[in-house]
């Protein structure tokens, strides 16, 4: 009765595009046609699936119900899917199981009107695309929870869409693991590569060499049974498991059980630090390449998807040259040098890799023009990606997707894989079939990685998602902003877990002023921390002082930032004034009410400098924004002073930095 | 050198009982003395384990520093546990390898100075707790970390401390299971009872009958790998997994695959609401008992421990009426009614365990005199405990602890299983032997289990392990919310879980004024929520809303309620009287700010009554605080409207009730 009402009242179908305004999905599709027709979304919602009974969408749907009556409390019965509902409030209607591999067909249609919901694609893989797109266009008007209506025409730009997860340097298991999958599914991305073997740790059970993960693990590996719960976690949501075995440098925690594959003369212990190490395989062994040809039979077989990973970076040379032996062989074989010995590594475990039918992939460096073109190139490096689709090989982008260096979203979000500006033939351009954000884990742990992979992520599965001309970094921040919340649904802990800390540091439950601090704060971009000078990091380092606590991008220094640009365009804004002044002088503060808690706290003393900087810093910003309020001129004195302590408090403390000094600064720049 | 400046400082050891007033550990210790020196903790902390080199131990010890690192940002290596470190900071001695089982020696003893750390105990099971105890007497001085000197002796009152949880009723994850145990491990329980199989749900994978699982779980069930995993998980840390398959009733999912099994017709499906139900394995056919003994005999095998439990709860007998073959043979073998018709059931079953030698649990309906005395009642009735000791059984107490009721912890906590005022014979006595904490899922998901479980439980826990002399409420209160924050460390969601929930419902990340209302708010208690007339729940209702995010025994209401107590008897404490003021002021004012909020939410509407109540019974509030300071004398008509308005206050809206009613008519009350 009541939603016939609504019906009638929203029933003038007025379809316009509103692109970037009020476009509320990320990644954002290919085509959307906003109506101002609404589903309202009642207690006895359910779905009608046509075509085909397929479990993996039953049971999508089943989730997406789960998680529609999770934000909006409504009654709703999960399990009101089925192929027999003719009055049904939602139908999807799907040609074929879709293959979990790539190219596989990903397009969907969704159209949403008053009456009903129809969800088309020619795959189940496509649809499930589309219900998580439905999930994002939930809203409210405070009487009813509905769906906007729209007509969306989506399909990927790029087929591989790739989120690398290190669980060499630092394991994380498998609720880790099976949460970041629903994260990607949420964001529409389809490969998660494994990064399963490093110096620090082999992360994986092997029955034919049992020391590989008793004496390379310190415990942490995923046994196998554990590894097929994780493809099939992950084949019903539409993501393929790509497995990397990084070789033959990246491999000390091989040989703390196996050390007649290494170059040197060893002992070899799991490494505890970080960089590129000497350890690496011996090519010239015979017995290496039967030891990986029995290796990769059994990871060949438990695998599934079509690709391998075999890393091939960084490898450093150091021990080939100190092993006459492999001198020798390098001579004896006419290899002018690492490179070539590399080289022809690659092409004998290319050997072993096509004869148990799988393709390989491998970093930059693997990347020799005389390799068949079916290899795929993973580009790390600057210039990477074009010089292999250049020489004929598929590659995909990571330079520039390094999620570890915790930079912001937007300048991830600026790389662009194929790039307007780009001049290359087609036939090489369509070698370019997508990238990968890297979550490497010097500096993560199970407790932070959320964090340091969400939301930002979503910026990247955008890119690669949406159409090249979807490039609005404000529009883009308001929808992962958006969706970062939507993600705790799934488990995900990135926006609970900085609290959590902030109480095990203060053993206290009121944490407000540390927070209003930690908001504030970043942890250091690029490989700041990793090489600091203050702490030497180990794997085995604490992970949970007030730098892991703070986040990368933070959304209220973001906001802070955004906002002093739009006051500074609209300086007569009294909202924004205020706002601004209400920040700044909650900062000033902030220090008297944290400080005697930094006092009783050692774990805090780190970040009492910060607490002042940000006071004093905030006090000039205040100055200076009601100078530029008033139009009045400040003393050069004055504005020199205010700068040398903005400077003063860009240096980071504890391997954290104040992330608002950008707008203050801006203020104080345009004081005259 | 610091240390050793520092240790000169603390040298003199001065050994004073502080029981109740400084006591930091949950449970209690049986014996405690603590003195003045400190251990300091410095980055080069390491374990020396003697006696036995046991991989239970290393990796306690391993995760106890890696919590200690989480907590002080310490660089402790947490792989610094060996044999062999004359110089050790901590010496753990033990005899031998503890045997998880009933009536092992769980005994240690902690001694801490200021120069190390010794801990002893006859079974590596008693070090365990050990390190659970060190970990909570971490202290700091705001210069460094350190361990509360002391000596403790330390042993359980009981040998069985458990807690339930149901996964039959809502199914919980392998990871919210594990981390439970942790909580279980640090507040020193040692029996997780799984309610394996409900009428909502059959949550075991069956490889006899597959149908159990597959046709009574909507896909949600354990598979036998999985339980193999949580029972090396649960024995590393000390701690039994006694699974319960309950029969005769409570049936309903293995009748969904097997209907040949119940005493009705069929067909039958998954139950999805909630009660005492009606369908019942039919105990008159040989058949039935072949089925079990084949499923006893793959269940037998895959759980270890020697107990299992087989329910025996609750059957109403209706399905046995109803069935003219079953009257017959309850004719022709003299079974005088249904109860006797169940223990003959019940002998057959016992038969069953017996032979794959098992000892039988089950609830106190199985208790009947003429069973063999070795098998073990678990009490939920009242009156059941004692009852079965003086018919010679064992027995464990869960009766008052059922903590999915929602009560106060001090409601369990005053619960002992013996209380001084018993007279029963010693022998009788001896018999009863410990309690289970029951968390029944009705109400519960895996979004809000923990929250439901923790705190409240290491109430239960100190009541089963310290003596029975400890029972300072105000004392319990203090350590149970200590731990709370610990327990955070080891993946338990319940103090996160709440914001989430906000945020989901609210789709904002400013939750503040939502969160101060829900901060003093409770869900309903006892059976009020189960049996609501305003709403019907079943497994598929939403368990997100706002009653969701409202937690059991609050302690910001618990402590204004406390606080008021203490302000009735000192009067003139400005300190104290500012508190309550501030408190009661940001209620009253949190009104204005929510109601635009729960305007533009739907899930909101339904406290929306409870935001104006709190607002008005908080003003009432204040003006009664004023009178009570200024002892003043209000009318009796002000006296008789405020009663009447916290009267009406009391009424729960959306199964939520108001917390702090108690305090502020304490205030109202003692105005004359």
């Amino acid at each position: 009765m009541i939603k016939n009402m609504l019906v009638a009242i929203v029933a003038t179908l007025h379809v316009v595009v509103i692109y970037s305004q009020e476009n509320l999905v990320i990644p954002a599709p290919m085509d959307y046609n906003v109506s101002n027709s609404r589903f309202i979304i009642t207690n006895d919602f359910s779905i009608s699936v046509k075509g085909h009974s397929l479990s993996r969408l039953y049971d999508a749907s089943t989730r997406m119900l789960q998680r529609l009556k999770g934000r909006t409390g409504l009654f709703i019965n999960q399990y009101k899917v089925s192929g027999e509902i003719p009055q049904a409030s939602m139908f999807i209607i799907i040609d074929r199981y879709g293959k979990n591999q790539l190219y596989e067909d990903e397009s969907y249609q969704l159209t949403i009107d008053s009456n009903q919901i129809i969800l088309k694609a020619p795959t189940d893989l496509g649809a499930l695309h589309g219900l998580e797109t439905l999930l994002q266009l939930l809203l409210t008007d405070g009487t009813s929870y509905y769906f906007q209506g729209c007509i969306v025409n989506d399909s990927p730009r790029f087929p591989w869409r790739g989120l690398l997860i290190d669980v060499g340097r630092h394991f994380m298991p498998v609720d880790v693991i099976k949460h970041n999958i629903d994260g990607m599914a949420a964001v529409k991305m389809n490969v998660l590569h494994l990064h399963l073997t490093e110096d620090q740790g082999f992360r994986i059970e092997c029955k034919a060499f049992p020391k590989l993960h008793q004496l390379g693990s310190d415990g942490e590996y995923f046994t196998q049974n554990q590894i097929r719960d994780i493809i099939a976690y992950a084949d019903v949501r539409g993501i393929r498991i790509v497995p990397e075995f990084d070789m033959p440098g990246h491999t000390t925690s091989w040989f703390a059980g196996y050390p007649e594959l290494a170059s040197g003369s060893g002992p070899y212990q799991i490494e505890k630090k970080f960089g590129i190490l000497v350890p690496t395989m011996d090519p010239t062994k015979e017995s290496t390449y039967q030891f990986l040809d029995t290796f990769f039979r059994e990871m060949t077989a438990l695998f599934p998807d079509e690709y391998m990973h075999i890393g091939g970076d960084e490898n450093n040379g150091k021990e080939w040259d100190a092993n006459p032996a492999i001198q020798d062989y390098k001579k004896t074989h006419n290899l002018a040098d690492n490179d070539a010995l590399q080289a022809s590594f690659n092409k004998r475990i290319l050997g072993i890799l096509m004869k148990y039918n799988k393709k390989m992939v491998g970093w930059d460096e693997i990347m020799q023009p005389d390799l068949p073109k079916n290899i795929l190139i993973q580009s790390w490096r600057k210039g990477g990606l074009y010089a292999s689709a250049k020489n004929g090989f598929p590659v995909i982008l990571s330079n520039g997707y390094y999620i570890d260096l915790m930079q912001p979203a937007e300048k991830h979000y600026a790389i662009d894989p194929l790039p307007d500006t780009l001049s290359l033939p087609d036939e090489q351009k369509k070698l370019i079939i997508g990238g990968e954000a890297t979550m490497w884990a010097e500096m993560v742990t199970s407790e932070t990685i959320d964090s340091r992979i969400w939301p930002r992520t979503a910026a990247i599965a955008e890119r690669l998602w949406s159409p090249a001309w979807v490039k609005d970094v404000s529009s883009m921040y308001k929808r992962m902003d958006r969706v970062s919340i939507q993600l705790e649904e799934l488990g995900l802990t990135h926006e609970q877990y900085s609290d959590f800390m902030l109480r095990r540091l203060t053993g206290d439950y009121d944490i407000t002023a540390l927070k209003t601090l930690v908001d504030v704060l970043e942890p250091v971009k690029q490989y700041h921390r990793v090489s600091s000078k203050e702490v030497s990091y180990t794997t085995h380092s604490p992970f949970g002082r007030v730098v892991d606590a703070t986040r990368p991008d933070t959304r209220i220094a973001r906001h802070f930032n955004m906002l002093v640009d739009t006051f500074l365009k609209y300086k007569n804004n009294i909202q924004i004034y205020n706002e601004l002044k209400n920040n700044l002088k909650s900062w000033v503060n902030n220090r008297k009410v944290l400080e005697p808690i930094i006092q009783k706290t050692p774990a805090l003393k780190e970040i009492e400098p910060l607490s002042a900087d940000l006071a004093e810093i905030s006090m000039t910003g205040l100055v200076a924004l009601n100078y530029v309020k008033a139009n009045k001129k400040a003393s050069e004195g004055w504005r020199q002073n205010a700068l040398a302590q903005l400077k003063h408090a860009t240096k980071s403390k504890g391997q954290v930095e104040i992330a608002v000094i950008k707008g203050i600064r801006a203020l104080v720049e345009k004081v005259r």
